[in-house]
């Protein structure tokens, strides 16, 4: 294997406290990943081998204004990981605590990638036969058609090089199949990307998909707004735990069911597992100078080690480089210097 | 019982063929509905009792530009029964073909209820304890504040008129729950509901939803624009179906499994029937000068008796009539004379 991967971890924000963060981190060590962890040391306790402990015990990730909070508090972990990763101390970002804090300290620290609109965040879904990349799922509520176009080849670029899809199919998710169905934005989002993907080898745009496509394994890079994106997402995981609580309902309602219920469960537990987001090391964020891993606050230490795991494959994968030589080849790099937006952007 | 309501049907565009939507008009008339039905008479056969048939054989059920071929086909069956309902020769309507064919023949010829911006298309979706009716999923894919702002009262009129809700709870949906959260267009409109439903008696504004508040029960009416809505309706659909066909699939993986599949299968179909959308006739066209249900394409006569039944009682519940005060309690009424605004919406 090559030289060792660096991966800064903010330990602060998980729902089991830092030491579960800290052991995840001393599961990637001894896999072979080097962890830079921010937090309070007092409550990590031992530093396991492999992981460097930074004493960062303050903490943004409760805070309601993640932006301003990242931005008036340079001493929160958060920030100083982020901060490593810009100063090429680390080669990328995982975090536990707020997706909002981990957002704001990325574009302030970690910095967009040059000809880069906005970062997006990602999510990976179950499909049948495969895996679904979504994105954005909720780092830009309001996107212009151009913010569509790259997340198209950004999504694309990571699905390479990090899932193994070797020529990645990519959707754009409308209310319709038709190019014209959609918002303005959607339509010409539909016509850019379609003009564009033809110019990146390996890259095929398969036009619209609906609501009833994203789980169907129509494709493999998903693309949308921040908004859509992100009540998709939070309505998949109601559904999903509306129609397995009623299962599990049903299966109490006699004794014929139960007994039924009872013989399932090994089988139901596997499915369960299947869809269990700890396997997937929670959401990416793409369009940085580095990858970084927001992983759910819920996770335990498997989850935090998948995600420093999937932040050190985005490294050996080379999934930066590779999204900027697909947005190079697509024509879709941002030309104009980045003036006004990219000073305005982090305070939205 | 009161005089008798008569529900102008369109026979066309069903997946089952024309004679199948006359067998649901059939049952429709033996609990005392009239119906006016229209379509191709040599497929639909003996005319049941109850029912008046009037010849319409000519479909736009699949035209690809519906609008277009609404305005271009005044004979086609479903522009015959909008304007039955338009002239009052009828008090509701039911479509079985396409929802684009229903809303733009809708819009032309039943029209726009006095004060309203835009109809929108509503379904009912199950929620535990209850059921939660969604709109707009897919009239009007950009939707301006003021739009959202009339779905939120003509949701909860008819919540009140025919799902029996006494004081409906009507919810935003959004990326987070807190106030700011959402496009600006949403975030407007959450201050605009927040300070009308204080004036209109019986209806509770809940501020915003999450996706994965959908099915749980929280609301009673969730507003949203048609291009969120439709995603969203349709990402529930393909979520249910993927989870129970893996639980299928599951079912059959061992002799377990399998043994526990047989004995819960009562009890899951009591549940897949719970979920069944015939039983709730279909959607709602809701802000017209009259109610309109769109039964979905592939329903039986069963599915299709309920759409009539939805759209009876949608006339016995006064639900036009009551969604008019409660705009009007709310000062959500538009004020301006019907211009360029109203002459430009049914090409859109």
């Amino acid at each position: 294997m090559a030289d060792p991967v660096t991966v800064a971890v903010d330990a602060n924000g998980a729902d089991l406290g830092p030491a579960e963060v800290g052991a995840g981190a001393a599961l990637a060590a001894r896999r072979g990943t080097r962890v830079l962890l921010f937090g309070p040391a007092a409550e990590i306790g031992p530093v396991p081998e492999g992981v460097t402990a930074i004493d960062a015990p303050v903490s943004v990730a409760k805070a309601p204004e993640p932006a301003a909070a990242v931005r008036s508090t340079p001493e929160a972990s958060i920030v100083r990981a982020a901060r490593a990763v810009g100063a090429g101390e680390a080669d990328a970002l995982v975090s536990g605590g707020s997706t909002g804090a981990a957002i704001a300290a990325g574009l302030f620290h970690v910095k967009r990638a040059r000809g880069v609109h906005r970062p997006a965040l990602a999510v990976v879904l179950p499909a049948p036969g495969g895996r679904v990349l979504m994105l954005d799922v909720g780092a830009n509520v309001e996107v212009r058609p151009e913010h569509l176009v790259q997340f198209a080849f950004i999504g694309a670029a990571f699905a390479r090089a990090v899932l193994g899809v070797g020529a990645p199919r990519v959707a754009l998710l409308s209310n319709g199949e038709e190019r014209a169905r959609g918002t303005r934005g959607v339509v010409a989002a539909h016509a850019a990307i379609a003009a564009r993907a033809a110019e990146v080898e390996g890259v095929a745009f398969v036009g619209n998909v609906e609501g009833t496509d994203v789980t169907a394994g129509v494709a493999d890079v998903i693309v949308t707004d921040g908004f859509t994106g992100n009540v998709a997402l939070k309505l998949m995981e109601g559904v999903s735990q509306s129609i397995l609580g009623a299962i599990r309902e049903v299966a109490g309602a006699s004794v014929r069911a139960r007994a039924g219920g009872l013989l399932m469960r090994p089988a139901l537990r596997a499915f369960r597992d299947g869809i269990d987001p700890e396997a997937s090391g929670g959401a990416y964020m793409l369009g940085l100078r580095r990858v970084g891993v927001v992983a759910h606050g819920r996770f335990g230490r498997r989850g935090f080690a998948e995600a420093i795991g999937v932040a050190e494959r985005a490294v050996r994968g080379r999934a930066v480089e590779r999204t900027q030589e697909d947005l190079e080849a697509a024509g879709a790099l941002r030309r104009a210097p980045s003036g006004a937006a990219a000073s305005v952007h982090p305070s939205s």
